[in-house]
């Protein structure tokens, strides 16, 4: 099995990687050889690991998509500056490879000069999202580590905005005060509506917020799976209550995980906001296939 | 030198001590053996590391406050319901020891049903700030890792509210993507005014603005010690818009270290709002000596 091209999803802790024929993925594989662990001496064997099966005697094009093209990554690929269309041809960076076998490319981040902003990936997926879903005119919504809101009009990301969602999760109920009285992987929708509601509601309350879950659980034995819930709650509302401007009004599409998918569905169904939700991996394959179309026109 | 008592400040990361003697503190020890890092039979080993030169023959009577009376500490000594008096006499937790030269004293924290609440040691400042002011009827705030703010009227704190502004910016600061761009010890003061005069005005925003350090980090060569600095402006300024209900129109006074103190201080100005500021460990001492003096009212 000899691939036509490979496409590679290559972020802080996970690198990704699929073999593309005719039709789609032939087959694909992932290792933990992110970003943040690697020198840039270790990049190509990191992927060549992962990909050395697929490659034929002659040069397979690898078009790479992440924080593999950041200052700290393989090689920098700068920035491009919105308003701009997610990927486009020339901006793709060439990176030069010891292995002959290797045509390798990786796909710029977008930046915005004011409200500062930055990100690394996600514009290939918003470019696979455009090719899934013709003439979207709306905002994407990318929930994560760092949410991504993207208003895009005419096949351009207009502007953007970053919120620190989901990091902020992780570090209060795995790091802060909070982590005493959480835990447990059960779902309690009624608590995660009342910190959604909460927050939409007093969103400059967060902080005060915070705390009560832990003396809710000192005082009043609110269960660790509640207060799980709660905050994701709590911090999910946080968050749409200040992208309203991106939402209100607006075509939505989510792109993410399922089960994250489905609580920003949800809240902003609880808002009178319908979205469509797509799925993150189909798009990354679609924004990278988008990214070797333009390409091969380019370069025929 | 022998003390006629000995006061305690016990918390999750610190334990310091006072010899007292009739005109004040005749010595004063601290070790990091904090509540966090011991198991119930070894709080008495580590105090009398730092209190065996003080004790004479007798008895000497050792108050304590803080972590110390969690159910996790010594002995537990449950909270106290508001409103209440900050310290009261036979509220203070008698505790066994195995040395006879120690009558060990817990001052227990207090609690408030709703919205939920804890304090353990701040109550002790409190009653110690009100020993040094006198007749005061107004707000506490007590900045830090868990700021507490206090609405006290005819010696009884009515109410109060836990922001986890010290603990979300060290986790900010230290744990998250933030670091990259943060460090050093250098003060912005015009980048604090910024973060803190946007986070007053719009805090409803705060997790967008956050993410727009690293990026002003990344585009625009934003410093790390202005990065740090606006960090602060906007945790700090998040806690002000929430605390509001709180400060508008009331007496503040302020408990803490000098610096932050000093923060707060012009934050408050800055919205017109004046306040005194009283050393941290002065209130401690003067709570516990209150305690001291409630207990031998009640014992004579």
């Amino acid at each position: 099995m000899i691939s036509d091209w490979i496409a590679v999803d290559w972020g802080t802790s996970n690198l990704r990687a699929w073999a593309m024929g005719p039709d789609g993925v032939l087959a694909s594989g992932s290792s933990d050889d992110g970003m943040g662990k690697l020198t840039q001496a270790e990049f190509e064997p990191a992927l060549l690991r992962l990909i050395a099966p697929w490659l034929g005697a002659g040069q397979t094009p690898v078009i790479a998509c992440g924080m593999v093209g950041a200052r700290q990554g393989w090689r920098e690929a700068p920035y491009r500056q919105t308003p701009c269309a997610p990927v486009a041809s020339g901006a793709l960076m060439a990176v030069q490879t010891d292995d002959p076998r290797l045509r390798m490319m990786i796909a710029p981040g977008l930046s915005q000069s004011k409200p500062a902003d930055v990100m690394r990936g996600e514009e290939t997926q918003i470019a696979g999202a455009l090719a899934l879903l013709s003439n979207f005119d709306g905002v994407f919504c990318l929930p994560g580590t760092h949410s991504k809101w993207a208003h895009v009009s005419a096949g351009e990301v207009v502007s953007f905005q970053t919120f620190m969602t989901g990091e902020m999760f992780a570090l209060l109920s795995q790091h802060s005060v909070l982590r005493h009285g959480m835990g447990g992987e059960g779902e309690d929708d009624a608590a995660f509506a009342e910190g959604l509601a909460d927050a939409m509601a007093r969103p400059e309350k967060i902080s005060a917020r915070l705390f009560t879950l832990r003396a809710e659980g000192l005082l009043h034995g609110l269960s660790p799976a509640a207060a799980r819930a709660r905050l994701s709650g709590l911090l999910i509302g946080l968050e749409l209550a200040a992208a309203k401007p991106y939402w209100l009004g607006q075509r939505i599409a989510l792109i993410g995980a399922a089960a994250l998918s489905t609580r920003y569905a949800d809240a902003l169904q609880a808002q009178g906001a319908a979205s469509e939700t797509l799925d993150a991996t189909a798009c990354t394959l679609a924004g990278l296939a988008a990214a070797r179309g333009l390409m091969q026109k380019a370069m025929p």
